[in-house]
């Protein structure tokens, strides 16, 4: 049986990983949190998974690489170091970091990515995302996640096309653009939707997280998975086989 | 028979209308553009119809009012001058003004006031619209317009409460507040999504307008009624009897 | 503080009850399942809330009638001769039977009510709704309870206009009936959405239920509410002040 | 330039085909309707689109196959023996045959079958369309076209697999079924939705038809393309390049 370890385990996620381990039928390493000692971790687990911080994930990759672990990181908004950080630590280990653990989601961007590339630019493309109250900050970061996937589809980088929360006297439509809105109430886990508009006809492309075990189960699935993968980066859609 | 006249009667709104005048079986009285003299049409028409231009408002205002002509104006982005001047023109004639003259958007109007007004400030308000790619304002004047039916059922004014084009760090949702969302895209008419979120559930009410053709008919429905109105300021939903 | 009785205490709704009781500051009186005693606790309680089963009602409404104590019905799929029974009942003591305790769909049905009051027959209503796939019927009581809400609005029942599941080579559709759709799959809540669609335009009413604590918490209050009530049928409208 | 004939020239499709020959800059080689002579036809047109009715189709084949006419055939309810004719022709002319001619919906069909085949049967399959109140038959085309796309991805034959219009004591859903949906109402021109949910999330696959003119452009599309292709039987997706 794989032993899976978690850092942040007393988070949201972390302890939603736990259950999901349990019900994978996997071994429980353990878990350790801001304060903890994170480097014990890495020699008992065969699999790290972090959920914790952004501050914290130097810390785990380079225990995590000494040790060679692989680890699968849950954690967003790193830095341009931090994914360089990854990169270089991906010689050693395997090594998989994503916004949104989800099958849904993964295979979304799959399909976001694919239909980007087949439509011509004549189809514009605007995702609209709906989360709860609490959340701190807009566009979600499984929006970014999907609009790089659109972006990928045309031969180019979200930074270059997206146009973030629309208002006041914006002008007509730049073709080519992105469009990304943020809805904010309630309780809501996450709906993302993504629209590719041309004359006469939209199509679009949704998930709907109703229960957010979905992003648990996901990401033991990628721990059970790269537990046995060689050195290297890796992404959700190679875990699902996308 | 109901003669109706047009002012901008060459744009698409205008011919839209005349084109309705026709199916209802009222006469068209005859239309002025920019350029032409809208002096002459209130004398011949029974009412009058504006889809011309903020600008040219003032005049055919003191014309119809001089007239005695009832008066539909379905022109926005009015100033508040503007405003005081319909209301001083109530005193003499008929006059109704209008961001939106469907009869859905009407009827929604009233169903999200009336919701607003029953859900306390524990139902989060956000309003998301979509419309075509040539639009160059954000959010849609009929979103402004259901923002203020939301805000009107709670008590206040929309100035108070709106937030528009969430994007960046933003915080925790401020309680009561009504966000606004605008998606840009294709040949898309004017879908509207007015959503009530709140601790595990959420109402969406909701237009989706297919086809021009209905702020037309509205328009002719709203210049046969208010024909024979007495002088006083309405709105579409003393058209509709809501 | 009001105490609330259960039947069927040990259902997932009764469990789900029990837990909102302790949300409220109310006290629990106690739960009685198939097998136990239903008489004791009508006098224990000072109102009781009943989601067992229909055939285990006319036997509580025997026991709360006897007992004056008045009570909230949450089953559903009862006979012409219990509704008989239940206004009988609410001759002695307070009663109020629902096929859905939501905040948000009695506010919903309100809607749907006057919104097919509103509209001529012009505007066609379709109601569709999706559930997960363990439900055993279609459509769904809540679907019925709106399709409900749209006949009263045009001054008849549904019986009259229902049309379910419309397959094969239907003819086109008929003036004034009321179609309904049945969507099931995955772990889906339960969402609504009663449209009503005319020539150029739509209204969409819909309510999405994220988690089943929302009945939960409406059947809490309803049964806090009923508890001061004078002898008559009352409806979740009523508890809601709508 | 391409010279294209249409059988079927004078209804709604047909007018709309002859408006978008003109607006792509090829030319109309002239139009056939029952009572008229389908034969000339064939020898002045370098291909041919039908959109008349299913029982027009032998002869406009046999015609098309002696010409050596390239031919699209837009009509939809074919019988087994129509289709092996027209596998038969298709040793001797390109022919295509199609229930939707959209872009839109071609592709759309793509990613329901690659969404089919990457989810396993854990994830149900609904299918629910709306069309204006004049159809006659449920489901439409469309949507069997997306039913066939989503079984194909999951290596059967909708026929297998399909449950219409699920109303009454239904029982909990089957494994691997794909449920039709038709809702009835207004002037909608076509939505399709296809819905796969699972435990705790769902992906939503929708087309959004604003207008008919999509159809005919997609038509003259696949004619001016099929015009330079050898012998051969053909679908939307090989136009697209999918």
């Amino acid at each position: 049986m794989t032993a899976i370890g978690i850092y942040g385990s007393s988070g949201r996620m972390g302890r939603a990983i736990a259950e999901q381990i349990a019900v994978a039928g996997a071994t429980f390493a353990g878990g350790v949190d801001a304060g903890g000692d994170p480097s014990a971790l890495a020699g008992v687990a065969d699999v790290l998974v972090d959920f914790s911080t952004p501050s914290a994930l130097d810390a785990h990759l380079a225990i995590s690489r000494a040790a060679g672990t692989p680890l699968v990181i849950g954690t967003t908004g790193l830095t341009q170091a931090q994914h360089a950080a990854i990169d270089a630590a991906a010689a050693d280990i395997a090594v998989l970091q994503t916004g949104n653990t989800s099958l849904g989601v993964t295979l979304l961007a799959r399909l976001v990515r694919e239909t980007a590339a087949k439509l011509g630019t004549d189809w514009d493309i605007e995702i609209v995302e709906s989360h709860h109250r609490h959340k701190v900050d807009a566009p979600s970061g499984t929006a970014i996640l999907l609009g790089e996937a659109a972006a990928a589809g045309r031969g180019t980088t979200l930074s270059e096309l997206r146009v973030d929360g629309r208002a006041g006297l914006t002008g007509a439509r730049t073709e080519g653009t992105i469009g990304m809105a943020s809805l904010r109430g309630g309780s809501v886990i996450g709906d993302h939707n993504v629209v590719f508009a041309s004359e006469g006809e939209r199509i679009e492309l949704a998930h709907l997280a109703q229960d957010r075990s979905i992003f648990a189960k996901g990401a033991v699935r990628a721990a059970l998975w790269i537990a046995s993968q060689p050195p290297g980066r890796y992404r959700m859609g190679d875990v699902l086989g996308l």
